[in-house]
């Protein structure tokens, strides 16, 4: 009996999932119950909802509750272990993963470590122009935003202070866009009494976006009506603008034939992604293409070409659906991590024909400000406070537990009352700017 | 009219308060409306409440839920400008404190610049065994609590997993007792479920107290009270004991004539508190007499003798009050502040003798986990769930705005209702222990 039981553990499936973000969770969700030996590795030890870090960022809310433990959400599922560790390396031949000096078999896996801010060849920008992907960067833009508000309460007019009430924001997709909503809000709102020597709402705000026109995959209708928004909340929206130089204290703007420098100290990148290098480091050792972002260009079935074992989803994957590309967004992480969770089952069933991805667009949407936000539901375009609701309810909805959507929903409709957003907290190393 | 108002301006009285805590912001809050200039400096952009770190620091609250930004909290008191930046002396002749490059005149000075761990010389302990006096030093130890459960799943039994499942908690007042009880939480029912290869109540939790009683200063009775119940949560209580020495991987503590070796990975500091530098370099300046914990000895008006526009309060200052110590906490800071802030009135209003500072003892409570506090009111001793309930009504309380005090609520019964403490992220610059 006890032999029997042991012979049978051994020869379970043993699924890896490398990330736990919407993609690996989901995946890992999907195989609850079943007759596989799942092992989750994150580096971190929370499950983050990326889409509201702009949030974080500007003092609406606090990490914990855009967060959610991944042992909590994964510790009733007995199939699953997770480990929190690096993945040095895939062994792809020898079916392991090396993580933490450690050999990890498995017989399927599934890479889904995401995307990290894409610099474009220039990585000297970073130390200037953080990006929204970690609780960390976010917590450092707020550090920033907030301390140049103070650095400029302590600077004569004239002096520094127009620098650092200038804030420069690279890149006008969702995240650039609903930045500049919410440091406009915070400037000419929340810290509206907050000073005395100076108007916060005199802040400068630039939107820089490359394409003629802001949230490029959205319809031009949208596109015009968030540029419209903006415009009246005080944002000045560059199109057609190229950033060619990030420095401490000024970046380079080329928009038409001038270049133009604008001073400041203060600079949100939300100009890109690329995946993260474990896509190149499965790439060297399959032999799979990647795209210009480095992320591995899987076959219809979200595996990598000569490895029908080897899953690459979300962020971190080229992936094609009815010919189009699936979009870096949470829901083709979510469609695609429950897909591989099923091809993996039915692989292991006997059916080596598990179809194609299909990925379903349920549509997309981008908040601008109270009260208004664009979203697109197929033929459907909204804009305004319907949109703004939509983006609300699916926002809530997609947070991982009940205690994090009663915190949020909280906060939210606390600071819609009262424009305030508590979580203005300046904390990290340095906890004084490095003065210009 | 013009030339009235300016002259009329520059002739008021101009008070600095150094600080934002509780002593602070009280004395701050007292000059609301009246005739004075007033500038309230502080090193970080928020008012901190400082006994609640430890729920920061075992994940059951966000810094942000006990934290208030000052700029937020002092907005519509109009006299009252609030200053970032870090106090480089203090020219008591010139009547100015330099911050920043800037020298700022005063008439009158409150310093409430609060305490800092203190290691009795031993400073290299630091390293090893934060404490809980910021925000930083409380994420900070809330990353080692929950990387050691990591590093204790990933290391074999008999291996570095006891080192890594041991926690020291040195001093027994009511942060170490807390702190104790909180891990033992952690570990016993919020983590439950987590882990599959170690059971995390297995954890050893050992408290370090160089008294012959937990709580000292509280009455006998309570001290057994509270030995008994962190027991029965699984604590060992080492009263009588001493640390000789802390490593990153062993701490050693001197028990009767024995030196025990405790091999942990995990040191909690919070055995003893030291003025602000603020104190020493006041007391340099005015020839004051310090004590011990570099606390300049105050006059029973709370000022410096010889020097009286220049208040101390609050855990920077070595206060009687009818000829008892008046203690670090809270309440003494609130009672102080408010009491610097009306003697400065009464001197600007012609009035040299301001009577004496007296401390209205209103209590101690510390909890010790689900149900259980002792908490002690003049001659009135609680303990067990009544403490418990009268800990939460006060701490609420004294929560600085309707927002905190609504979100510590929510997760205080949420947390009560299914054991969890949803803020549990590893956030911060090693995101990966020191392996051992």
């Amino acid at each position: 009996m006890n032999t029997e039981s042991t012979h049978r553990t051994s020869a379970r499936h043993k699924v890896v999932i490398i990330g736990g973000g919407f993609g690996g969770l989901n995946a890992a969700q999907a195989l609850r119950g079943s007759d596989v030996e799942l092992t989750l590795i994150d580096r971190r030890n929370f499950h983050l909802f990326q889409p509201l870090l702009y949030q974080v960022a500007t003092g609406a809310l606090s990490p914990a509750n855009i967060a959610a433990p991944l042992r909590s959400v994964l510790k009733h599922q007995s199939n699953c272990r997770v480990l929190l560790g690096e993945v040095a390396g895939i062994d792809v031949a020898g079916k392991s993963v090396l993580v933490g000096g450690e050999r990890l078999p498995f017989d399927s896996l599934i890479v889904a470590a995401g995307a990290v801010n894409n610099y474009f060849g220039n990585a000297k920008w970073e130390q200037h122009a953080p990006g929204l992907k970690s609780v960390e960067e976010a917590t450092e833009i707020r550090r920033r935003v907030l301390t140049a508000f103070e650095e400029a309460e302590r600077s004569a007019a004239g002096g520094h202070r127009e620098r650092y009430l200038t804030f420069v924001i690279v890149g006008g997709g969702p995240t650039g866009v609903e930045m500049s909503g919410a440091i406009s809000e915070l400037a000419r709102h929340t810290m509206r009494h907050d000073f005395r020597s100076l108007d916060p709402a005199t802040a400068r705000i630039i939107l820089v976006e490359g394409n003629c026109r802001l949230l490029p995959p959205f319809a031009e209708k949208s596109s015009r009506n968030a540029e419209k928004v903006l415009k009246r909340m005080g944002v000045e929206v560059w199109t057609s603008a190229k950033v060619k130089d990030i420095q401490a204290d000024h970046v380079l703007v080329e928009r038409g034939s001038t270049i133009h420098r604008i001073e400041t100290a203060t600079v949100v990148w939300a100009a890109g992604v690329k995946a993260s290098s474990l896509g190149k480091m499965l790439a060297d050792a399959t032999g799979a293409p990647i795209d210009r972002g480095g992320r591995p260009i899987v076959q219809p079935d979200l595996t990598i070409p000569g490895h029908p074992n080897i899953y690459v989803i979300g962020d971190m994957a080229a992936a094609t659906s009815n010919g189009k590309p699936v979009p870096g967004v949470a829901q083709g992480a979510i469609q695609g991590g429950k897909f591989a969770a099923k091809a993996i089952l039915k692989r292991v069933g006997g059916t080596a024909d598990v179809g194609q991805f299909s990925f379903w667009d349920k549509g997309s949407m981008a908040t601008i400000g109270r009260n208004s936000a664009v979203a697109e539901v197929g033929w459907l375009k909204l804009s305004g406070f319907l949109a703004w609701l939509a983006w609300l309810f699916v926002h809530i909805v997609y947070l991982i537990n009940f205690s994090n959507r009663a915190m949020v929903l909280f906060q939210w409709f606390w600071n819609y009352l009262t424009r305030n957003r508590s979580a203005r907290l300046i904390t990290g190393e340095r906890a004084t700017h490095e003065r210009l």
